[in-house]
């Protein structure tokens, strides 16, 4: 900093500061990726995170032990004022014994799935024969008449076509989201869901569903891509082939969890906050390594690493390791909603919760002003290969911050093996490489650090 | 095409045509990356080459295998003009037995090592002190007195810090390919060498060396990065203990193996060639995917997308599937030195050696023109997350066509990971992401159709 400080003294103009200031820059954002290469503690933390603690569904006591260990970890590295904030969650559970095959020409074929989160279990098992479309608009064609009393295999894939894999979900989604409620309205038995994934594989990619009020709760699962194939492929053989479906999946009382808190304190505008974040929570299989330990332990490491570096922030810098992002985003809105009764400003919000890839850059939520900003700090990222700065969604926790003066900035890693692991058993430790992951949290810190530093 | 044409007879004028040629190219681009997306054939192409046949070192008879392989698949594809170019390759065998292990304070420490390629093996087992060193300038200090009837291990990373992966492995590349010669000087008995990866993990990675004419051959391993850390804390508490190594490498007599050749022929200039490809061989551990099966199948998807979208070809696209990039680039030199001496007219050639990981553009090595050129197909890449487009390497096997007028680009992927595969075990099929591999083919095709259509 006392460099910096020679720097503007000798270079008092407009013109020669600017200049100076990218010098400068560059330099403090090299120190910044050095550091997390070098001593980066985000990749160990993962591994705790996943192999000691593992999977942990908002209401379940692994999420519980989360909490601990993340307050724990901000303790231990010294931040300022940690704190746990209260948020009523659901609890939901799997249960024991979930499965599904179908018979056909008098052989079982078994078939891989799992229970949407928030699906209701089964009363008792269920044997029915099976309805297979794509679209909503084919169900309503079919109507009652072909639909009661069967299972509906829901099974549109993701397009490959579509470069950014995350529309592609969205393009496949409201299978998952809305389709037992749909199914429901003609009295569909249960619904299966094809995996939302681009892999042909025997993995089930579970994720949270919806029952809108005025239908009646049926089962939901998911079928692996391999699976809802092989189920369509008999279904053209044998049209009256039977599929028998258990879940043993209930919903329990909500409870209190806590979203974690933690902060670096600015100097200057201390009242004027920089949260970065994910979320704690994941789904009840794998090991949330991507969704979203990375995003919990990059922003861990921004902290961590500012902090090492001694750069000097003029807002306060908080943490925030949100619960309840998958089954309810309670954390967000409690979190977003609390400030707003405090009257906290919240000068920018960043959020990772895309995978621990390769950081491509970053998606803006905010104003024309903020945008014209951020593209100025393009060339700043060249040496890093980032170099997506764009209009878009940031993320589903800082979402309910949204107003008209907080910037909220969702890291975009590359998202083209996102979906091989999302919500599935292969999201674990092992498939999260460590430079992909410190080289996604020395890019947000690096965009805190022109934040605070330029702002707008 | 229809449509080209009609533009081409509405907008006549320079003005018009420049922005319709852009509309154009975008849509031709968009249509090369669906097709290699809906249809692509590269991942299951991969697939074969990987497991029925694996790995495939020159010389070996898995080699030969992978020879008749590309041959009848290029000849599947309908090629034109497919055929074999004899290539004169070493013979180099693993043998069997090779272990490394030291002893200290009565217990034996096993360490996993597999010896370099091109290494002398060993006559009878060596046991010897083990002298730890990072630069050959330390090994110079510690002078023949300090090395002589020892092992060295050289045990310099590879710097965490460099962005650009391939130049962190240049970095620590000569401890590899020159230690044994250096270490040599000094009469040491054999090398040790700390495995080219950023991963601390337990696989060794082997790769080529390089004996000088001037000194005695002796035995050279690379050990996995865990256990060279292992062994030089080992030395820090016990300078003096042993270390036991055996390998049962040997060389035989030279072998006659081939470049594999096809084509889509050129309706224009059909006498002037842009050539894609890769390297056939891979080392003899893991199953050489990424390096370089991913190039191999992706340069043959390259003309089976164009083939299949019936994109019409000024030029002659050859694909060339080069043999002995790993152990002596006799391919590679071959290949060029025909080229030159039949007087071939090679407008461009493109390389895939990096892996098959997300594209992020290309590195020319070529003129100023051809460099202004390229730059201005950048915003074409623009939605496919594609941006760097530099000067720099280009690719080992196509390095010998370099001349005046050759255009040589070498596909850019991201290269985060690749080292953690590379030349080890790890390099499985498993470890290659369809949706990376086959966006790394149609951004190769659509290189080619721009350098065709556009050229210079």
């Amino acid at each position: 900093m006392k460099q910096l400080l020679l720097s503007l003294i000798f270079f008092g103009s407009v013109g020669a500061m600017a200049q100076t200031t990218f010098e400068e820059d560059s330099t403090m954002i090299r120190n910044i990726y050095s550091e997390v290469l070098a001593h980066g503690e985000c990749h160990e933390n993962l591994r705790v995170l996943c192999k000691d603690i593992g999977a942990r569904l908002s209401g379940s006591a692994e999420a519980d032990q989360a909490i601990a260990w993340g307050k724990a970890l901000l303790e231990n590295y010294g931040f300022q004022n940690v704190h746990l904030q209260e948020v009523e969650v659901p609890h939901w559970v799997r249960g024991e014994g979930e499965y599904g095959y179908f018979e056909s020409a008098g052989e079982r074929h078994p078939t891989n799935i799992c229970a949407l989160g928030g699906s209701v279990g089964c009363s008792g098992v269920i044997t029915a024969e099976v309805v297979e479309v794509k679209t909503f608009e084919e169900l309503e064609a079919l109507g009652r008449e072909r639909i009661e009393g069967k299972i509906v295999l829901f099974n549109r894939p993701m397009d490959p076509l579509l470069i950014n894999t995350g529309a592609a979900y969205g393009g496949a989604y409201n299978q998952r989201g809305q389709g037992a409620s749909e199914a429901s309205r003609y009295g569909a038995a249960a619904v299966l869901v094809r995996s939302l994934t681009h892999a042909l594989d025997t993995f089930p990619h579970t994720g949270g569903m919806h029952y809108d009020d005025d239908v009646e709760r049926i089962p939901a699962a998911a079928i692996s891509t391999v699976h809802a194939s092989e189920l369509s492929e008999a279904l053209k053989r044998d049209p009256k082939l039977r599929y028998t479906l258990y879940l043993g999946c209930q919903r329990f009382e909500d409870k209190m969890q806590a979203n974690v808190i933690g902060e670096l304190p600015g100097s200057v505008y201390p009242e004027e906050y920089i949260v970065v974040g994910g979320h704690l929570d994941s789904w009840d299989i794998g090991e949330g390594a991507h969704d979203d330990g990375a995003g919990i332990v990059q922003s861990i490491e921004v902290l961590r690493a500012l902090q090492a570096l001694d750069v000097p922030l003029k807002r306060t810098l908080r943490v925030v390791l949100y619960i309840n992002e998958e089954n309810g985003n309670n954390g967000g809105e409690t979190y977003a909603r609390v400030a707003r009764e405090t009257g906290m400003n919240h000068y920018a919000a960043i959020e990772s919760d895309a995978g621990g890839f390769t950081p491509r850059g970053f998606r803006l939520q905010g104003n024309d002003e903020q945008y014209e900003v951020m593209k100025t700090w393009q060339p700043l990222f060249e040496p890093y290969n980032v170099h997506l700065f764009k209009r878009g969604f940031s993320g589903v926790d800082i979402g309910p911050l949204k107003n008209d003066t907080t910037a909220l900035f969702g890291l975009v890693p590359d998202g083209q093996r996102y979906f091989d692991y999302h919500h599935s058993n292969r999201d674990t430790f092992e498939n999260v490489n460590k430079r992909e992951l410190e080289l996604g949290a020395a890019t947000i810190a690096s965009l805190v650090y022109l934040v605070d530093r330029r702002g707008w």
